[in-house]
């Protein structure tokens, strides 16, 4: 509210309202759209699955027992019915080009660079334009969202949030100017050296957390993850284990051997598969095997990158079925030699090796499994397998391989390292140092129930006035079992309150392949100066999440799934 | 050792011994033989399945990565060799009756029953023989078991186990002989009451733990639940929810009706079923949604039988599967209106109101899904359903319908009380006393990851000198998923040691429908004079066992399967 009288135009305080409330409005609509796996009844459904979703809506609410508000659900219909009234405007449309000001002085990147978050006055640009937001950052209705571009172009992060491309909000940002970009400056370019493995990985958002550069492992951030209910293709956490392969839409070929196919080896192109089989899609969770490791090391060392929580993202992922394909291809459902189903990606070691991992046939077999072109309506992108990836919904994030090359049918798991010795979770009794018998323990497959706060970040102060803390973040478990309840603790586990789910109103709590978004505003215990917030989630088998790690501590720090704690400090 | 000099007769010294030697080697091999759920490929493929159980021994072994000892391996490969060896006799064989003892006293029943459990002299009887075996107790190779039937008759017992019919066994009974029962006196009798609806229910084994009469539940006595793989009829734990029922094989109907069945109902008999549909056979559990309760009791405050942890047993059973005569009767399998199936049974409250439940439709058109009319290759008792119940393998027991009299295809749930308001689990925050909306939480189906110790007792004293405590137990997981290890602590869960693991070798990791029995021993902390023994199991998706009921405590206490403690002492 104060900033607005430091805004340097007078008509800029009208226009702060009034961005403010159409930003608020508009929430990202696209992503909480509906839909279905099978495609064909999407059309003719939409008014039962409008009926459907708010039923479901109202069990959440019923459900929580504690008079919880209603707020987000009403902010998700308003912001479907508002994005109908208000359609964005698209980029090429004049408002969106910045005004040459020859009236504000020019700079070069490196001067925009140092007026990053933190700093005295914080600029962004905007295509050629300079802003200082420092100001603005109050009322900025997504919050302090913004500092993530402080000292660098905005323009990335606009791409994710639609609801920027309004005139209004043009007219607004045209009050924050300060100057101009210099045109002479050459655009930043990538240094490529030809001799790094590495130089034909894409460029990333600037947004994602890395974790490790070469090869290319970022979490998404999670004070973007509650902005979408299906994460925005820049914003997928990214896990690589090799350079990224050049791939070619054209010339990439799947192919189709080993057993079951009476010698037949088929290799088919991305353009064969589209032509031949029917689409389908599913909405589904790729979580790594090593998410929320650095939380298992708050526990006892383990070895591995150290994943805070968010190698975890959620997408539509259109295509193919492989049981469709196999099928097709003269493979019997029931052909009891076929035990296991090889996938192998173009991505390759340094010896020529390339990734490998395999899934039982059954689960091959079943309807959920997607060989898919099309991540959250677009081509997959580079870091997420372009041209093709398998979708294996319900498994652990590196079976579901990335630029795949290969289905081979066999009666014994894949040889591949990635199999044979890596993601398979030893006992606590394992203890590093110990000889490793790696056939002791299974290859993960389906993966354990999940879930951990987005927001508030550790270490957050919030006022006692407020009454509550709001708290946010996900919930997910393999094997298509849906999450029934979402509980959150503000006393480490000794009440609970159950929290408000957004779920995929299309997925039944037999085959939730999706995640479970989670919301509650927690009441600030009287007296207290911190709070130990905690969240478990339930799912359909009534399986919950181990209080700590003592029970499911193993080196490699695999699959750490025990109740996620943030501590926030109360203020006043 | 010193017992056997107060023996009464020279040769029973060496007899002891020779029995002693006999009892240990034939460890119930009937319960050990390996078996298929296929019927048709189990004759050729025995030999198969006898590497494929050496090698899961292997590895379960291997898994430990302690040096556990291969003995229990070894017993049960001794033990079928010996059994063939030396083949039971059949107790009609006169080698088994009684002789008559002239110069022996004659004894009242009511007489011996004051020389139970405890008392000075402890007797039990056989046949009409009475026997003193307070100084066998410590060479009986079954150990304190014996004192179970102490005061009455150990007939009932040695039905369970088959290796006590053995002419030595009788030559060695022979040598405690202190009297004969009074052939004048009638057997004893239960008074029939006609106006109690629970007239009509069976006897019982003596040996069950009876939690509540009317309508009868008991436990089967954790102290004999390891002796079998298969939990023998007589032993299987009993939950009922109402009186037996009079069952009839000759009369009994199954009807089946609803939805796909083109207005068809139809009834069938036993024997129809029978003739008519090819016979299968799954080994699986039945556990009860409020085993362990008494356990989630010493948390907080529970309602409900108060189970302690052996409301579990399996067993083989053998009938149709409900999926094919569905499927002959006109079901498609993927008729999407059919959601749900009811079952009813013929057992009815006092208003004439059936037992009621439902599982999915997907659920039951499932391979392993049966409507057994054989428990363990017997007709099944009627405690357990006779003639029909639905198997429903990986489900709580309560959906597994005894007494099966209906099944109906329907687009929704059963309307039936227990499954409508009864068998769901509330959240931590429900408390009691609150108002209960029963749809805010899913019907109990496929159950959690669950574990406990059969021995040793809680309270139980050792020897420091052993070094070791010998535990063994029982894990489970519902939904088919295997266990894929079981960790035991003797420092409540700061430090972890694999259990051995005896699985059906018959069943894989992802179609486990049997349980997993385990057995280690635990080294004796040094300095430690009590210890906290904790079990807790892992299953195929990598879930586990939460640490404390914090966060699965329910205001019935269903599903309780926190980490299982017992607590003995250090002597010496």
């Amino acid at each position: 509210l104060h900033s607005s009288d430091a805004l340097m135009h007078p008509q800029s305080s009208f226009l702060l309202r009034r961005l403010a409330r159409r930003l608020a409005d508009v929430q990202n609509p696209v992503g909480r759209q509906p839909f279905r796996l099978i495609t064909s009844a999407a059309a003719a459904a939409d008014d039962e699955r409008e009926q459907q979703h708010s039923r479901q809506w109202k069990r959440a609410a019923l459900g929580a027992g504690l008079g919880l508000s209603l707020l987000y659900g009403y902010h998700a219909r308003r912001a479907h019915a508002d994005a109908q009234a208000h359609p964005a405007i698209p980029p090429s449309d004049p408002a969106f080009q910045v005004p040459s000001r020859v009236d504000l002085p020019i700079y070069k990147r490196e001067e925009v660079k140092k007026h990053g978050k933190g700093s005295d006055r914080m600029w962004v640009t905007y295509k050629m334009g300079v802003y200082d937001i420092t100001d603005f950052v109050e009322s900025h209705p997504g919050g302090d969202k913004i500092l993530m571009a402080a000292g660098g172009a905005v323009d990335p992060f606009w791409a994710l949030y639609a609801q920027h491309k309004t005139e209004d909000v043009m007219e607004v940002l045209e009050t924050l100017r300060v100057g101009s970009l210099d045109p002479t400056e050459p655009a930043p370019v990538q240094t490529v050296d030809a001799s790094d493995p590495f130089s034909t990985d894409p460029p990333r958002h600037p947004a994602l957390i890395v974790n490790n550069p070469k090869p290319f492992n970022a979490e998404t951030p999670p004070g973007l993850m509650m902005d979408n209910f299906r994460t925005p293709n820049d914003l997928f956490f990214v896990r690589n284990h090799l350079p990224v392969p050049k791939t070619d839409m054209e010339k990439h070929r799947l192919r189709i051997e080993g057993m079951g196919l009476n010698g037949k080896e088929v290799d088919l192109s991305v353009d064969q598969l589209k032509k031949k089989y029917k689409e389908h899609y599913v909405t589904s969770v790729v979580q790594c095997g090593g998410n929320r490791r650095a939380d298992m090391q708050k526990f006892k060392k383990v070895a591995g990158l150290m994943w805070e929580g968010y190698a975890i993202s959620n997408a539509k992922w259109t295509g193919v079925r492989l049981r469709d394909v196999l099928i097709d291809l003269g493979v019997d459902p029931n052909d009891e030699r076929i035990r296991h189903v090889h996938l192998e990606g173009a991505d390759v070691d340094p010896t020529g090796k390339p990734y490998g991992a395999s899934i039982p046939f059954e689960k091959a077999m079943s309807p959920e499994v997607i060989i898919a072109y099309q991540m959250n309506d677009e081509d997959i992108p580079k870091d997420h397998g372009y041209p093709l990836r398998l979708i294996v919904p319900g498994v652990v994030g590196a079976r579901q391989v990335k630029w795949l090359t290969l289905v081979r049918l066999s009666d014994v798991e894949s040889p591949s390292h990635f199999q044979q010795k890596d993601y398979r979770a030893f006992s606590p009794s394992v203890q590093h140092g110990d000889e490793l018998d790696w056939n002791s323990v299974p290859s993960i497959q389906d993966y354990p129930i999940q879930s951990a706060f987005c927001l508030p970040a550790s270490g957050t102060t919030v006022d006692r006035e407020d009454g509550t803390v709001d708290v946010a973040g996900y919930a997910w478990s393999g094997g298509g079992k849906g999450i029934i309840r979402v509980e959150v603790s503000p006393d480490g586990g000794k009440t609970w309150f159950s929290a408000e789910m957004e779920q995929d109103p299309d997925q039944n709590q037999d085959k939730m392949w999706a995640w479970t978004l989670f919301r509650a505003s927690i009441p600030i215990p009287a007296g207290a100066d911190t709070m130990d917030l905690v969240v478990k989630a339930t799912d359909r088998s009534y399986n919950t999440q181990p209080e700590t790690a003592a029970g499911i501590w193993n080196i490699r720090g695999l699959l750490h799934n025990a109740w996620h704690h943030v501590e926030v400090k109360i203020r006043g």
